[in-house]
Order: C-alpha cells, then sequence, then structure tokens
C-alpha cells in the first residue's frame, strides 16, 4: 500500500498579517508525504539542491519517509516567497526559483516501479506523465495541478487526464480548465475530460466531489484562526490518498471518508507556519478532528413522511 | 403550529445577465410564507398598497396563506429594484421604496396572538420589537436582518438579539455585528448577544450554525444554473422554521434537519425568477431534493481505529 509521491521540496519564505517564517521546509510534496504518512507508507521522488538541511532529511526519516528517490544535486533547493492578504484566500508570489528542480529528471527505483499508488503534485504535466510512466501497473493514481499549466501547458495536461482516476485543482482553475463558469458544469465538464473523480478545492469553504452519478460536498473544518494556509490543499491530498492507499480500494465510499481524513488533515496544518503542526501532529489528534468533522455535518437525518 | 411573519411583500424588478423580471411578486415575507406554507399554516403581517394585484393575494389564498393581518393602505406596494453582477454573489439595488410599508404598524388579531412560532424577517429592529411584544408566550422566535440595520440601529438590534432564539445573517453581517474578523469568532460573539443559534447563510457556499456547544455546516445544495438569487435567505428561513414549527421542538436535531430543509427550499426558489418556482413547487419535489441533499453530504463515516 506504498504511496509514490512527485513534487517539490523546497524552503518557503511566508508572510501573512500576523507573522513571517524564512526559509522554512516547504513544497507540495513535503505537505502531502507528512500528511499521508499517518495512513501508508510514502515514497518521495523529488530533487533538492546541496543546500538542503540535515535537520529537514532527518525530520522526513524519523517519519518513516523513503527518501532514496530524493535526488541531491549541486545548485540550490527550490524556493518561494509569497505574502498573503487579509483575506488568506488572496496571496502573491514574490518570487519563485526552481532552481535545481529546473532540470530534475525523475528516476523511480526498483521497487518503486511497481507501487499501487501514485500521487502526482502540482508540477509541470510532461513531469506528471514522465513519473506515471515509470510505474507499472498502479491502482490508484491521483493528480494536482494549477492555473499555471492549465495556461501554459494545456495539451500535456489534456493528455495526461485520461490517465490519472482522481484530479484535484481549486474552483477558479475548474472553471478555466472546463471552459464552464458554473461550477457544477465545469465539475462534469472535467470528468469527460478522463478523470473518474474531481476534487474541486474551495479553500475555508470544503471540497466538492464530481463522480459519474454522484455528487459529494464537505465544508472546511471551521478554525478560529488560520495561522498560515500554505500546503492546504497538498496536505489534503496527503490525507485524501493516503487513506485511499490504507484502504486499498477506490470507491464512492473509501472517497468520501478519504475527503474527509483530507479535510482534517489540512485543518492542521493551516494552524502553524510551514509543516510545524504537520510534523508534530499525533493519531489521537487526528482521531479526534475526525469525529469532531463528522459531528460538524452530521445532519440527523430524519425526513418526514408528512402530506 | 401556526407561524407568524412579519416583512415585506412587494413588487420587484431584477435583472441578472441572463433575463429581467418587472414588477414580480417578491419581499422577504413573501418568500418565507410559500416556503413555510408546505411545512406549518402561515399568517403574514404586512402592509400593501392599492396596486396590490388580487392575482398575488389569490397566490397566497390558494397556498392557505392566512392573510388577515395583511392590510392593504392607500398609496403603493413597496418596490425594489436590483441588478446581478455576472458573480451572483454581488447585486447593486438601483431603487428601492418602501411606499406604504414605511408608515407600516404591525396590529395582529387576537389568536395570532398566541401563535407559537415567530420570524421576523429583515425589517428594522424597532419593527421586528414591537410584532414580538404582541406576542404572549413564542415557543420559537427567530430573525433576519441585514448590514442596514447593524449600521444605522445597532442599539435597537442589540436589544432585540436576547429576545430571540434564532439569529439568520450573512457572513459579512455576521462579522459587522459581532465585529470578529474571524468567522468561528464572530458567530460565538453574537451567541453571547442573546440568541441560542446563529446561522451564518453564505449563499453558494451554505450554512455554519453556531450553537452552545456545536457547530453545524453544510454546503448549498450545487445547481447547474442559478436563475435569480433573490430570496434565497427568506426561502431558507422559510423551511427551518416551517420544519421547527412542525416538528414543535428546538433540539440541535431538528435545527440540523430545519437547516437541510431550508437549503432544499432555497435550491429550488433560486431555479427561478421572483416566486415562479416556489409557487410551483410540490412536496414530492422537496422530498426528492431533502434524499438527494443527504446524498451529498453523507460522509459514509467508517473511522478507523488503525495505529
Amino acid at each position: 500500500m506504498s504511496i509514490i509521491v512527485v513534487g517539490t521540496v523546497g524552503y518557503d519564505t511566508i508572510e501573512t498579517q500576523g507573522g513571517k517564517a524564512i526559509e522554512a521546509l516547504g513544497g507540495s510534496a513535503s505537505y502531502f508525504a507528512l500528511a499521508a504518512r499517518f495512513f501508508s507508507p510514502v515514497s518521495l521522488v523529488t530533487a533538492v539542491g546541496t543546500d538542503f538541511r540535515k535537520a529537514d532529511e532527518e525530520l522526513f526519516l524519523e517519519r518513516s519517509i523513503d527518501l532514496r528517490a530524493l535526488r541531491k544535486s549541486p545548485g540550490e533547493t527550490f524556493r518561494w516567497h509569497g505574502r498573503y492578504h487579509e483575506d488568506m484566500n488572496l496571496r502573491d508570489t514574490l518570487s519563485l526559483k526552481l532552481n535545481v528542480f529546473a532540470d530534475f529528471r525523475p528516476e523511480l527505483l526498483a521497487d518503486q516501479c511497481s507501487a499501487d499508488y501514485l500521487f502526482l503534485a502540482n508540477i509541470s504535466p510532461e513531469l506528471q506523465a514522465e513519473v506515471l510512466g515509470q510505474v507499472k501497473s498502479p491502482k490508484i493514481v491521483a493528480a494536482d495541478t494549477m492555473d499555471h499549466w492549465i495556461a501554459n501547458e494545456r495539451a500535456a495536461l489534456i493528455k495526461l487526464l485520461p490517465r490519472i482516476d482522481v484530479l484535484t485543482l481549486n474552483d477558479q482553475e475548474a472553471r478555466m480548465l472546463s471552459g464552464e463558469s458554473n461550477l457544477v458544469r465545469a465539475g462534469r465538464g472535467l470528468l469527460k475530460m478522463g478523470p473518474s473523480a474531481v476534487l474541486v478545492k474551495r479553500g475555508e469553504y470544503g471540497v466538492l466531489k464530481f463522480g459519474a452519478d454522484s455528487l459529494f460536498a464537505v465544508p472546511a473544518y471551521p478554525l478560529e484562526e488560520v495561522v498560515d494556509p500554505t500546503g492546504a490543499g497538498d496536505t489534503f491530498a496527503g490525507g485524501l490518498m493516503g487513506y485511499l492507499a490504507r484502504s486499498g480500494r477506490l470507491t464512492e465510499a473509501t472517497l468520501r471518508t478519504g475527503i474527509v481524513y483530507g479535510s482534517v488533515m489540512a485543518s492542521y496544518a493551516v494552524e502553524r507556519f510551514s509543516v510545524e503542526r504537520l510534523a508534530a501532529l499525533t493519531w489521537d489528534e487526528i482521531d479526534n478532528r475526525y469525529r469532531s468533522f463528522i459531528e460538524l455535518t452530521d445532519s440527523h437525518h430524519s425526513r418526514w413522511n408528512f402530506q
């Protein structure tokens, strides 16, 4: 039930109205792996530079995250610098340096090529396809994408979609990729492009899942304070994919429960800067919030048959 | 289990990107009553002018809505003219004329004064208090409000809050009335001001309910097309209050089920201009969408006890 994740591992400088984190561990694959590892073994496929800190390597290794396919190359690690508005749904990228990630050509180890579960984090569709091509017969493939790839590598992305099971993207990206302004039509349009499930991430408003003949909607877990929303989507994907790998099946029920676990993991991630909260998290905390989440969304349905 | 609703009945001119309705039946009390009547008898307390159309009076009467406290006065009926943006969460009020509603002094009939259920739609807090004062011993009182009253009649509104059980308002209004920018803190702050339940309406993102020791969140029912969002909040309140009156109790369970019924009613209301869809609705349609709604939000919870 091992999961392969390909994506970035880097250093983020994050500014919010309430504080700042400098050169903190980040990147889509970091958040994903630190969430998924609670459910299933995870192998991280990525590139870092010679400046990658020993302490961060230890952080992954101590949590049993497989780093055999983390390639250390001459040069600097991926870096991102962003600033959030008071409305944390909005942020500006102040600088983005791919550094060693620019020339990254992922190579999976022999045993990793027979993995059952694969998550293609938010990187170029070509790189996503390259990793997918190396995995012989995956049971479940999920991929994330973003506006940049939709605008600039649309053809490669569209070619990838029939090869994946689960697509995650935000509401604006769903509209952009489908060409439909209504979100329900957008979701249904994306299903026709290949994936069997489309998960639209709506930030503080939760997630909407589209399937062949079903719709599922969950709110986000309401928090009194959000410190740093960075990585929430990747953490969500980690909880989701971790649960799917753990259960070994892609069904309506496992997807729904996985979406709830993903939402739980994301709600913890945003409570502190960087991966701080995720790294310190315990299974009891996850289990407690899972129960709260179920209570939060349980409509106590008592349909009336009057009239 | 009869419900008294005080609010506006008027004529709306509504422009959207897709069409226009001219002098169509509207007003908070109209939407509320046409939704609530599926669950419980409703008495409408309002004022209209001599131009109020016979056909609209018939529309209410044919649906067993009590109009004995609908006062017809010399002058014109309340009128509103609004235009929606492409993003239907945004709209501009082009004109608003209270007309005969400006001098309205509600007077309940003797039997109405012993009603158990009362909904104070979005009118001035003073008028809301005046109606509340006439009802001897209501079992459940709910009230709606808006930014205009929060800004201009804050003192009267705050004085009203300890006298009501359920407060409904939108997210921006919740922040404004509580003085808290975080929605969870805003909801908890509003609870301290009096109501035992605070329902924050988030339009297409659903509803968040705050109670003494519980939180409940539901998404809105996802629609392929929204024709006219006017009255969605009042329709929601109608379904909610109707269900509460029908069940006769204000508990966590009845509130949650009521919120789902309210969401179902609102999802129908926005499918057509004005009250057109609500007026034509059948109980079977409500029941069908209620089932879909439960399926939409059912997380198939299967908590894992591993680790």
